[in-house]
């Protein structure tokens, strides 16, 4: 098919004509479809009701540690769920404290306490003028938003398709002590779906910051999360590079089972070195005498091990396909035109597929697709402050509905994209 | 019996020397008993086993509200665990936001929230040269680490019969707007087991604070926790008078089901103004996208309503009755020479007797207790930065020993107690 690019001012305005009409019969079609959040499906749910039966009455509440789950106590989780977790990670199971429900307020906590108290002895970030962190962008709106809450300056780092442009992290984090940190998604990221390379991770490891309380958030969302039995992505263990560096202390790693097993009710965990984690215990013996062990407990009487976690997130791969390869079909199959203009992924693993399209056309995509009905991700949320400085990026979530909606909504899409593009270079 | 202080030295003498004899022997018999924290027993939590088998896979994790349970959102709860908790406050249902696990999480979070965001608009506390807290003793040793943690100066209020001194509460409050908030345990109060009368509870309601983010931190945590059916203490409903008095925002009230359900496994709740919940949820919201709904719901389908918590907590009195019985019938028995001395409170229900010593003989007298096998709150543990001016004050948690060992545990209390009065009485 032409390139848009190389079409006529009148074959585009045809074209403009046969879109137009086209998005007059989609708006008809009174479509509902939610692409905006990368939220499990409730067939994925379902595969883990099992869980709530695995710790019933007659279940021991006493762990084989000698712990009683129903209790008050065991501040850092009880020793099955940390191996567990510690497993799902590649982290030592001695480095790992187990959480809550979810890793986002673990995360959203290591900030507050650096801000609050300072990290291991440093000045605590309230009392500075000036604070920033590196971004990689595209990169996951939650984290920026907490960034952004605690008045922390935010700087954008382009993503190649091994991570991260790492030039550009340590020339900023080896230069300004007011850098404080990275957010990263290393593996299957979010929205990208690329993994990091063994030579990013190792140019992490490598860094050698301005500032002592710089910390790398490796936020590992998606460590098991493969789409294809056979052709996985494998991320390099960054707590052992960075003890390998000298450098144990740069390090927070954050995972929990909200894609595994239930979005709202799974188990967070947090991996670090022994002194960043007596840091963390030092504060958080205060906040709270122990998170939700029962659940804890749950999840390893479910699972058991590492691999009970594996072969159910195949379940969830069967699943997961054929929605990814719809929509990539259906980009495939209808963007030709617009090959030399947009771009997108095309993930091994993850939630999500991101969407370059012709700058500035971004926003009127999404409006686009609004108003017939589909639900995308706010243009600019992938961006630090909600800015795409190019109104190009776009997430695609393609959990939530089943694949004939998904296949619907993607079509929705493509023609949005078209008649957006057009229209942008009719100028 | 003759009072220990009418006694001659050669009396005291005597009676120290037997009471050594005593102490020896007791310490001969390997005791160890642990009556440090309230926690509950086996088998109260045996009790709650049920509430497992209440979610289990054939149940519809959809909430009759529409929510399902098991993915992201609803931040503030589900509206079947809004009501159950409400109606544990006497709460509005709308003006309660139901959290995860404990509510001392969300005590924290709400003292942090302030310090670094500040009450709907004001200056964020770190900012501030100078914040203070009232703090009615004894009370929680728990809330005070929380104070003390961000550097918010502490003061103590003595507490009456019928809640904290008012008169002294008032003046501090109205005159001082430093004192950003008062710490109250106002039904069954940690550690002394008294209820505030109306008077105070209006009194609180009266107050014209200096500050206007003044806030009475309300921690009901034994709303339902009474021993004895046919004598039990009534709270007057807080919120309600401080919507009456007009001032609506003065309150931040939490509960939880920690003491009910499972300690280390139940749920949490805020109730507030609107105003309140609203600034709440403008930093929840970066920091969550939600608690467990699951174990909200589990906790909805077993309790069914507040009905269910109390019929519920008549089983837990059952078992706890026995044990403050045991308690202060040995106090009863064995500390008549020592009534002019020594004082103890007789509460009708929570988890705690508050002892007073004669001044100077706390510590002492724990420390010998825990020489001889029993373990108790360290002294001064009820005063903040764990310092009793009078070093007089030991709270008694007589929840989690069985009733025998309930008993021998105060049979060497008394002992301590004894001893180390007469030392000190010797000079």
């Amino acid at each position: 098919m032409k390139s848009y690019k190389e079409m006529t001012k009148e074959e585009l305005s045809a074209l403009k004509a046969d879109l137009e009409k086209q998005y007059t019969d989609a708006k008809g079609k009174g479509l509902s479809l939610n692409m905006a959040r990368g939220k499990p499906s409730p067939v994925q749910l379902n595969m883990s009701m099992g869980i709530l039966d695995a710790f019933s009455s007659d279940v021991d509440p006493i762990t084989p540690s000698g712990v009683d789950t129903r209790n008050y106590g065991e501040l850092i989780g009880i020793p099955e769920a940390q191996r567990l977790m510690a497993d799902m990670m590649g982290a030592p199971y001695d480095n790992v404290f187990v959480f809550g429900n979810a890793s986002l307020p673990i995360m959203f906590d290591t900030i507050s306490r650096s801000y609050t108290f300072g990290v291991l002895g440093s000045t605590p970030w309230c009392k500075l003028p000036k604070v920033k962190f590196l971004c990689p962008v595209p990169g996951y709106d939650r984290h920026f938003k907490i960034t952004e809450l605690f008045g922390i300056e935010m700087i954008n780092i382009p993503t190649n398709s091994d991570g991260p442009d790492m030039e550009l992290v340590k020339k900023y984090v080896e230069s300004d002590d007011a850098v404080k940190g990275i957010w990263c998604v290393p593996k299957y990221s979010n929205p990208s779906g690329i993994t990091y390379s063994d030579d990013v991770v190792k140019a992490f490891a490598a860094l050698n910051p301005a500032a002592e309380d710089f910390r790398i958030y490796w936020d590992n969302a998606y460590a098991v999360h493969d789409l294809y039995d056979d052709d996985k992505d494998e991320l390099l263990d960054i707590i052992e590079e960075c003890i390998k560096a000298g450098k144990p202390n740069m390090i927070f790693e954050f995972c929990s089972t909200s894609k595994i097993s239930f979005s709202g009710a799974g188990i967070a965990a947090m991996a670090a070195s022994k002194e960043n984690l007596a840091w963390v215990k030092s504060t958080m013996s205060v906040q709270t005498i122990g998170y939700d062990k029962m659940n804890q407990y749950r999840h390893v009487l479910y699972f058991k091990d590492i691999n009970g976690i594996k072969s159910h997130m195949r379940k969830h791969a069967d699943i997961m396909r054929p929605k990814f390869e719809a929509v990539l079909e259906c980009f495939d199959t209808e963007l030709t035109g617009l090959a030399d203009i947009v771009s997108y992924t095309r993930p091994k693993g993850g939630y999500f597929i991101s969407f370059n399209a012709m700058p500035g056309t971004a926003k009127e995509i999404v409006a686009k697709c609004k108003e017939a009905g589909v639900t995308l991700t706010g243009a600019g949320a992938t961006y630090p402050y909600g800015k795409d400085p190019e109104d190009s990026n776009i997430r695609i979530a393609p959990s939530f509905p089943d694949a004939d909606e998904m296949k619907a909504a993607a079509e929705i899409f493509v023609l949005c994209v078209k008649l957006a593009t057009v229209e942008k270079l009719l100028g």
